[in-house]
């Protein structure tokens, strides 16, 4: 392949935001991003698929089979302090280094065919212990962007422990950044095991960038939504980890004595 | 390279059916393939071949040597109610998870080409046991193909136990949805090893196959000819797990303190 | 991506000489360059980013983020013995050994456009053990350079002990070579913790290379910037091992009797 | 890069024959392919260099560098009995299997502008002893090459026993034949460790080589040659098994609890 973007529909949309919710701690960004598009019953636009994932399917109930895949949705501003927005959530994220790189290139390139200006990553940010009241730590793609955002309850002190943002979240930001694009990572505190979603983390975030684009969301129901994410998400998880394992680990009984010495 | 096709022939087909059978569980798709194109006759016409394969030449007992390979086989229909076909079948799968969507990818574009609208991915379904009749479980790119082979003895319910499918079978039916395929993935129940070839399953496979497809085939010999064919897959399996493991292992030499060292 | 070089602006250098001095054993060469770019108030003008790098974001104090990434640096000569340089600094090499290839060829084409014909690749030599005064040891892509850099304090004697250099700096010298480029590699003597930057041998390597160049540096303010820089080398390298290592790491449950059992 | 072969130039021969002989087990081909480059004072006319060798220089007694590389001969027939030759030496294969696939298809495609239709590939057959007098075990592209080979003294019968060919010889014979090339595998036994070279095997190996060429070579300083070829070999080897671990193996550290915790 190696990834590429199937469109059913180039929308026409004005100054959109982009907001990025994939699989990663906690599943922070994919729960709150995902809680985004059905509350706001945002439309399908485009899929990503990429050799990047692992090559599997997904089974669902009704017998019918999908490919691992990232999709963007799209809704309109209903209000005139809203403003329009794509919304990326996903099956996964790359499984390699590489392909971190790639994917994000590629729907940086194409975002900024849809006009994309301005970015913002959803993520998890592992504390390795439960918080009654996870804060919302933010990351900017320039220091310019902290004077704009501190009004939201963001802490933008913490970011400094942390030291980097690994994955998709931080290369969005980073990478938009040689496009003229400005982001802000937000990231919900959580105890960092990606298995167990965290929808109070998601909570947390979702209610942060809700106040930023003036969204009225109702968030009652999110705590059932993730049990109902769940099951996939561990059968995503579980696949992934097993196949993963099969492929790289290399046999045990090659033994020291063969060392290389199968090539004639 | 890295994935090619080297073709002998272009067949003229009408709406060809394309049956796909590679090594992998028990070998069931593998044998059932096989099988299919041993008893219709049907004709080779291409080969792929690909640096997603192993680096390694097999050798026959008559000295001469080839590259692992995939084999394109067609077979032109005799009866009104039966259909042009295209089988697939081969030495191996890609041996890193991006050359799977590669190669199917590369696959898929060329079925295209020929006319390929319908695909029948055979694969085998581990359950860790070994059952007397093994069922047949099926997965289909679209909810609405149940109905015209529900009829059929395929076991449209126990898929959702199985959550996924790694590797070629599950990619044709997802990916060629993308092209707008139509496909049905059949999975026949094995214990699960892949180095035990398991003639039973590919017989429920080959069953349910031969009845969908209108063809009369003689399943008697099939026992016959997975003994035959027991040694070469083995031989197969047998170097890969060994070279892969040899490629991938690190020398055990290579202690902590050394650690990323090397680059000056 | 794979590999790109986003260019500022394009300076207008008279026969430039290059010097690299990436991150490696001691972090020896990356002092060295990084001192001389501040010494020299070199101007940056040029970034390359790489998909071969760790896919993550730094962080800085102010909560901004940057990509991994590698910079280009000029400075015009002020005297006639003197000569133009362009100095390339960075905050990693290739994680992976295909990409070194990758980063140094694209680097190497880049150079030429811009007039490069002379390289000194600055690197740190593992010996093991602290030196009062470490020694600093040459390499060339050539034998006659040896007699043009012997009257300066390089040892040219033992570096047939070492056998090889990984990593960018060896590339530099000797992919620059089939491109008609002269290459001396200065390696600075030092333990040999990546870790641990070592200033005192890249203060030795400086004091060589300044000479060759006819610069004026005082190196007296060189320790007091490590302590500046070891934080940052620091945060990239435990990220990078910690990330790297899960990336490659089997999930230790993947038992033999699975393998390679996952494929359909 | 990926693979590149830089030609100093472009030789005129007749129906030139391919002799390969590259690292491998026991060293075999590349000692038999490189005495035969000396004896024949055969002249280089072009590099190959890839990003699939390890990215390393090596560095000479004159504290010179050179990449990793392969080399091409070519020899021009003294005799009316004899032929043209390029015969292609090299330090390193692949370090990743689908590097082997590369470079092999890329000389390849090299040798047939070149107007080559017969190939010899040179290697070692691991056999775990040592014997008096190694046979040389022979494999062919196509069965009708025994009929002109066999009266020379080589083992056709073995070779069903060892299955497979792993590495560049195998595919040279394997990938030349979709090319209308014709091949044959000269594989001398051998104890079956890459580090020790082994002139007897490499010896039986010329012997049968030069038989069917018609050259008249003096094996009598073969064990001298490669006393000095072991040091050069050795050095090779063990940076490649050091640097390879380096890259593979997972930091210790990285405990089950942190899997894929990283990606925010």
């Amino acid at each position: 392949m190696t990834t590429k973007i199937v469109e059913f529909e180039r929308p026409k949309l004005k100054n959109p935001i982009f907001v990025e919710g994939l699989p990663g701690i906690g599943n922070v960004g994919r729960i709150a991003a995902g809680y985004l598009v059905e509350e706001l019953k945002a439309k399908k636009f485009a899929e990503l698929f990429s050799s990047h994932f692992m090559p599997f399917v997904l089974l669902h109930e009704n017998s019918s089979v999908h490919v691992l895949k990232n999709e963007f949705y799209y809704w309109k501003a209903k209000a005139p302090n809203q403003r329009d927005l794509i919304i990326l959530i996903g099956d996964s994220q790359s499984i390699d280094p590489e392909g971190h790189y790639e994917i994000v290139e590629t729907i940086l390139e194409y975002l900024q065919k849809l006009g994309v200006k301005e970015i913002f990553a959803l993520a998890g940010l592992s504390i390795g212990e439960e918080k009654e009241k996870p804060k919302v730590v933010g990351a900017v793609s320039d220091p310019e962007l902290i004077k704009k955002y501190e009004k939201y309850e963001i802490d933008f002190q913490s970011v400094n422990k942390i030291g980097t943002i690994v994955g998709a979240s931080g290369l969005f930001i980073g990478l938009g950044k040689n496009r003229g694009m400005k982001g802000v990572c937000l990231l919900g505190e959580t105890v960092g095991f990606p298995i167990i979603p965290d929808p109070k983390s998601a909570e947390a975030v979702l209610n942060v960038l809700t106040k930023i684009l003036n969204l009225k969301i109702d968030t009652s129901r999110l705590g059932k939504k993730v049990k109902e994410m769940e099951e996939l998400i561990k059968k995503v998880e579980d696949v992934q980890k097993k196949a993963l394992g099969q492929l790289l680990a290399p046999p045990e009984k090659a033994g020291k004595k063969e060392e290389l010495s199968y090539i004639g």
